[in-house]
C-alpha cells in the first residue's frame, strides 16, 4: 500500500514479476482494493491476498511503526515471522519502513545494527554502497560488519565471489579520516574475516566503479547518496537549459533528445533507486517512493534473488567470520545505551533457535506462503 | 610556490591582481624564478619579494610543515605574524597548506577549531559550506562555531547582513540526523546568538541555494564536496559519449558546444575550487591545485576583500556572540585531547594580547607590508 502510485502501479509490477520470473508472492493491504485490480489484469485468485486495514502514510516517519500495529509493513513483517515469507518488497516511506521492519523482524543474531545497501550507477556493474541511513551513529566494529554485510549482499547482486571492499572517507591514505573511519581501516587491513578490503575511497571515487562495496555510516552514506542525487538533477536541469537557449542549440537538442533521455534514466534514482534493508531477520527490499510498474518488477525479482541466494545465512556466516578472526570481545558485549538493536542479544531469546534457517533454508521457493513452519513463530509484539 | 603551474601562474595572477584591483602583495618562494617572471610581464621592482629556499610539494601532507620550516607557506605565515601581511595565497597542497597555517598562526581566540569555507556553484548567487575538510572530528558547540565562522564569511563575499544558515543532516525535522547533528540543531535553533538558523538541509539541497551558509563537520563535508565533484565530472563525460554517440547527435553537439563549456565551467570545481581556512590569526585562501592565472588573480582579490572586511576581528566578534548567549560553559574550558588547538588557550600565552586586532586594525591596508608593529612578534617556531 506504500508507495505514491500504490496500490496500481504496485499491483501491476507484482503481476509482472509473478508471470515473468516466476516469482511466488502475497499482496498485503487492503483487500477489496487489491481483488480490484488483480480483476483488472485477469488474475484474481491466483495470487494470495493477506488483508491489512491500516497503510503508512508516505509523510509518516518512525512513530507510525507504534501507532499503526496493523499497517501492511507490520502484517508482512508478520509473515516473514510467521515463515509464510522470506522477504518483502515496499515503495511505502524509508523511514516507516525501516521503523518497522526493525520493531517487527529484529536484528539477526549477531549483527550489531541493519543497514541499508542502495546500487550505485556505475559501469560496468553497479556499485554497492551501505549504508544509505539506517544507522547514523555508528562504531568501528559496526562498520567492519557492514563491510561483512555488503560482501554477502555482492556476492548475490553482482555474483561476484570476492567483492572487494572500499572504506568510504577523506584521503587515499590509511591515516586519513575521522575517529571512526580510522579504526575501522585498521580493523579491516587486519585481515582474515572473509572480507576483500580494498582500502580508502573517497567521494569522487563513488561512481568510478573500482570496487564492489562502499561502506560507510548511515550519515555519512544518507549525505553523500542525496548529494549525488541532487547534482544529477541539477546538472541535467542545467544542460536541458543550456541545450535549449538558442536556436542552433534547440535543433541540437533534437537530434540528442533519445540519447540523453537514456543517460538521465540510467543516473536518476527514480529509476535506479530504492535499497535493501539487510541484518534483519528477513529480507526488506525498499523500492523508490516513486516506482512504476518496473521498478516494484525489478524489487520482487531482487527480493526473491536474495531470498533464494540465503542472504540472511550468508551474512550470519559473513559476521560471524568477523568475529572469530580477531574481534572475538566485542560482537557479543556490545552496548551502547540509545537505541539498542534487541538482535545485538542472542536471538533464540525471542525467537526459536534455528527459526531464521528454517524460515531461509528450503533453496529457491522463498517467497510461496509455507503454513507448514508456522510452528515457529513467535509472539506477535515479540 | 605551491600548485601544478607554479610559479608562473601564481605570478602572473598576482601580477594582474594588483594591475586590476589593486591588491598590494608580497610574492613568497625563489627569489630568482620570482624575478624572472616580474620581468617577463615587465612590473621588476614594483612588486616585493621574500626569499623561501624551500617549496612544499603538491604530494606532501601534514607532516611536511614539520620538515621544512623555511618553506615558502611557512614564511608567509611569518609575515602575517610579524603583521607585514593579514592574508596569504596559495595553490599548494591543501594538507599542507592547513597543517603549516595551523601550526605557524595558531587558532584564534576562542575559536575551538578552524574551517576550510568553500563556495558551491548555486544561483542567483554562491553558497558557503563549511567546513570542507580542515577538521573531522567536531563537537556540537563545535559546529555552532562554524555556523559563526561561515556568518562571518558570508557577510563579507556575499555583501548579505544576516545570512540564513543551514544544519547539512540526514532529514528535514529537527529529530533527523546523528548525534552530533541533533545537539548541533537544538544548540543552534536556541537563538540569540547573531545566527540566522533555517533548520536542516539535506545532501540535494546543496545546490539549491536556500541558505547562504550550510554547516557540518570536515568529514561530511569533504565527503559531500567531492562526491558533488566526482558527479558533475562523470555526468558530463557521459553526456559527452551521449552527445557524440551517432551522427546526427555529433552534428547537434556541434550546434551547442559553447553553451556547454560555459555550464562545464561554471559547475567545473576546477574553476570555481578552492577554500578559504577560517579561525586562525590570519586568513589563508587555498586556491585549487590546478588554479591558472585567472583563478589566482580571483583568491588575491578575496583575500584582499576579507581583509578588507576585517574577517578575523568579525569572527571573534561573531563567535563572542556564541559565547555569551547560552554556551557560557563550554567555549574556553573545552578540551578534548587529541589534536587539541592552541587557539583554545587564552591568545595572550604565546601572542601579546592586543597582537590580533593590531595585525587587522587599520582598515583597508590589509595587504601593505607594515613593519611599524613588528614589534609584537612572537618566537618564530612558538
Amino acid at each position: 500500500m506504500g508507495g505514491d502510485h500504490a496500490p496500481a502501479e504496485i499491483i501491476e509490477g507484482a503481476v509482472e514479476a509473478v508471470r515473468r520470473h516466476g516469482v511466488r508472492l502475497v499482496l498485503v493491504g487492503q483487500a477489496p482494493r487489491i481483488r480490484r485490480e488483480l480483476e483488472r489484469h485477469g488474475v484474481m485468485g491466483q495470487i494470495p491476498i493477506v488483508h491489512a486495514e491500516e497503510a503508512l502514510d508516505m509523510g509518516e516517519g518512525a512513530l507510525a511503526s507504534w501507532r499503526k500495529p496493523r499497517s501492511s509493513i507490520a502484517i508482512a513483517c508478520h509473515l516473514i515471522k510467521q515463515g509464510r515469507a522470506s522477504a518483502l518488497v515496499s515503495a511505502g516511506s524509508t523511514a516507516g519502513v525501516v521503523a518497522t521492519s526493525r520493531l517487527r523482524l529484529k536484528g539477526q543474531q549477531g549483527v550489531m545494527r541493519p543497514a541499508i545497501a542502495v546500487t550505485l550507477p556505475t559501469r560496468p556493474r553497479p556499485t554497492v554502497l551501505l549504508d544509505a541511513g539506517a544507522t547514523a551513529d555508528i562504531k568501528p566494529e559496526g562498520l567492519v560488519q557492514f563491510a561483512a554485510l555488503g560482501t554477502a549482499y555482492a556476492q548475490i547482486l553482482l555474483e561476484v565471489e570476492r567483492p572487494r571492499v572500499g572504506l568510504l572517507t577523506i584521503g587515499a591514505e590509511p591515516g586519513k579520516g575521522n575517529k571512526l573511519t580510522k579504526r575501522a581501516h585498521e580493523l579491516l587491513a587486519g585481515g582474515t574475516h572473509g572480507i576483500e578490503f580494498a582500502g580508502n575511497v573517497e567521494g569522487h571515487d563513488l561512481l568510478r566503479g573500482d570496487v564492489e562495496v562502499i561502506v560507510t555510516d548511515g550519515f555519512t552514506g544518507n549525505v553523500a547518496l542525496k548529494t549525488m542525487e541532487g547534482t544529477i538533477r541539477t546538472a541535467f536541469s542545467e544542460i536541458r537549459t543550456a541545450m535549449t537557449s538558442s536556436p542552433p542549440a534547440r535543433m541540437g537538442a533534437l537530434l540528442q533528445r533519445r540519447r540523453l533521455q537514456e543517460l538521465r534514466a540510467r543516473l536518476d534514482p527514480d529509476t535506479y533507486g530504492g535499497g535493501v534493508l539487510l541484518g534483519l531477520n528477513g529480507t526488506v527490499v525498499i523500492a523508490h517512493g516513486a516506482a512504476r510498474a518496473r521498478a516494484i518488477t525489478a524489487a520482487c525479482d531482487l527480493a526473491h534473488r536474495l531470498a533464494a541466494g540465503r542472504i540472511v545465512e550468508r551474512i550470519r556466516d559473513q559476521v560471524a567470520a568477523t568475529r572469530t578472526s580477531r574481534f572475538g570481545r566485542w560482537t557479543h558485549g556490545e552496548r551502547d545505551g540509545g537505541d539498542r538493536q534487541e538482535g545485538d542479544q542472542p536471538a533464540a531469546a525471542t525467537v526459536p533457535a534455528p527459526a531464521p534457517a528454517a524460515r531461509e533454508g528450503a533453496g529457491t521457493e522463498r517467497t510461496e506462503p509455507r503454513p507448514q513452519v508456522k510452528g515457529a513463530e513467535p509472539p506477535a509484539s515479540g
